[in-house]
């Protein structure tokens, strides 16, 4: 089961050259989605080479601008392109009346529908689920309303052995139910149980994308035990006091939410324009969580394969 | 004198990874213009070291997304830029509109003015002048009401000869009159024409953006003898059927057009994403008007140097 994340975009507020606002990419389990769109994003999704006609959902974290302004661009870019499918956009209600007045005018004979899905930024909830994943809301702490959102990928199916379906000569009826978990019964009145008739399961992973957000402690429980957890590190500690003033964090708070909840693996981003080397950053959370990468643009990381250092 | 054009963005509505929708940067005279501001507008003045604080006047062809995506980008990185000064944006009455609600809600601290100066794309008028330059549009014919913008350079100040000031003991006044274009009269009543007080005057030169449009003839008229074109050309012939459809031009009708206009040289944009090979482009062009070029990003066109071939 494919569960991957590409950066777009990890810059903050002022863009560079170099790095791009935020966006990333996700497949979960060939389901894509986009988490913000700041300006650029289609230009990124292009330079990475990601199909724009896989995102059917959008997930935006907040309303401020570097996390949305290529929302329009890639919305008419997609007319353009021909989309039939409905494209779901997750925001807070704001969006929507900010959005649609352009849309009309700017895409009057868009071929598809935009479909926003309002959400409640404060709480902790599931807005999305279907066979692969359910993705829940993380309330963050921010100037503005803003949420993390917390992709959990559901366990694969059962897979009865094939051994199994010769050995007891198993009916579709039979099969079924095992692969739902079912152990079965002979004629004799033997029991076997599932994990005998059934191959080792493999388990679902999660991503936690926490951007933006000052330091609370509540985060870690909120995102406990998640494999890979993306978290803002706008700033170093050598700016915790802008840090505080600006509700951003620094790359020791990302890695201490990181330590307490117990992830596998961490990535910062939303580095600040002032810091062209980033990594004062990296070593930083190293020392405080040793199993940290950088989010660079272009780099995919492989959530099936986050392991704890 | 200075006047030059640098390419921000060559490409039509669909951006690739390498051409970024329409935008350019005027310098008249060491003032500076933005002419259009697709997305991803802030990254090239940022990738091309353009400095974001000397842009007062954005000068906008028409309301088509590729043309303007990037303003709200713009707007709000100037502001967290600390700009002061007024921002001065030329376009359709419509853009107030639209832009206005955003830059409400996503810039409410901006910490300097975007005054909105609506214009009337179907008539030809001075728009803009000052001690430096003047501003004129250029009614084309798209889908949308849209206008080019020509850009003439005011000759530089007459500058009197040193050697005539000591020769003839200038007084101050005697040398503002002669900057005027006065002639000098000795005592004796001799007369020293303007012509023989003055070194060779400087010329100014002129520009003219033309996107986006369908060719008509019309349009060589209003920037007859202009040094330097931009027209666009989102097709080649081989898609001369497309053009009509979409009311864009062939490379063979933006060259007619400079041939018509007995333009020094031109250059020509807003290719379509069909095509990474532009060579087609210029190849057509060149046939009919041999002093072509691409308008490539990172190009700077230097108006003084334009040269009939």
């Amino acid at each position: 089961m494919s569960f991957s994340v590409t950066i777009l975009g990890s810059n903050s507020a002022l863009p560079t050259s170099e790095r791009y606002p935020t966006a990333q990419m996700l497949n979960v389990s060939e389901r894509f989605f986009l988490i913000d769109c700041g300006e650029g994003t289609q230009m990124q999704l292009r330079k990475y080479k990601v199909k724009f006609s896989r995102i059917n959902h959008i997930f935006i974290s907040h309303l401020h601008g570097d996390h949305i302004f290529g929302l329009m661009g890639l919305i008419s870019t997609l007319g353009l392109l021909g989309r039939k499918n409905d494209l779901h956009i997750f925001a807070h209600p704001d969006l929507e009346k900010l959005l649609q007045p352009q849309i009309d005018y700017y895409c009057a004979d868009l071929p598809y529908k935009v479909v926003f899905k309002p959400i409640d930024p404060r709480h902790q909830q599931v807005i999305f689920e279907d066979d692969k994943v359910t993705v829940e809301t993380i309330p963050l702490k921010h100037r503005i309303p803003a949420c993390g959102y917390l992709f959990r990928q559901k366990p694969a199916p059962l897979k009865v052995r094939k051994a199994c379906i010769d050995q007891f000569e198993l009916s579709i009826a039979e099969i079924v139910k095992i692969k739902n978990g079912c152990d079965l019964r002979l004629e004799d009145g033997t029991i076997i149980p599932n994990c005998e008739l059934t191959e080792p399961s493999i388990p679902g992973y999660s991503y936690a994308f926490c951007s933006d957000t000052r330091y609370f402690e509540k985060l870690s429980t909120m995102v406990k035990d998640v494999d890979l957890l993306y978290h803002e590190s706008t700033f170093t500690n050598a700016d915790e006091q802008l840090a505080r003033k600006t509700t951003h964090s620094t790359a020791e708070q990302a890695a201490l939410t990181a330590k307490n909840a117990n992830a596998k693996q961490l990535i910062i981003g939303h580095f600040s324009a002032r810091h062209r080397d980033l990594s004062p950053y990296l070593e930083e959370a190293k020392n405080v969580f040793p199993n940290t990468q950088l989010a660079l643009e272009g780099i995919t990381f492989d959530v099936t394969k986050t392991q704890t250092k």
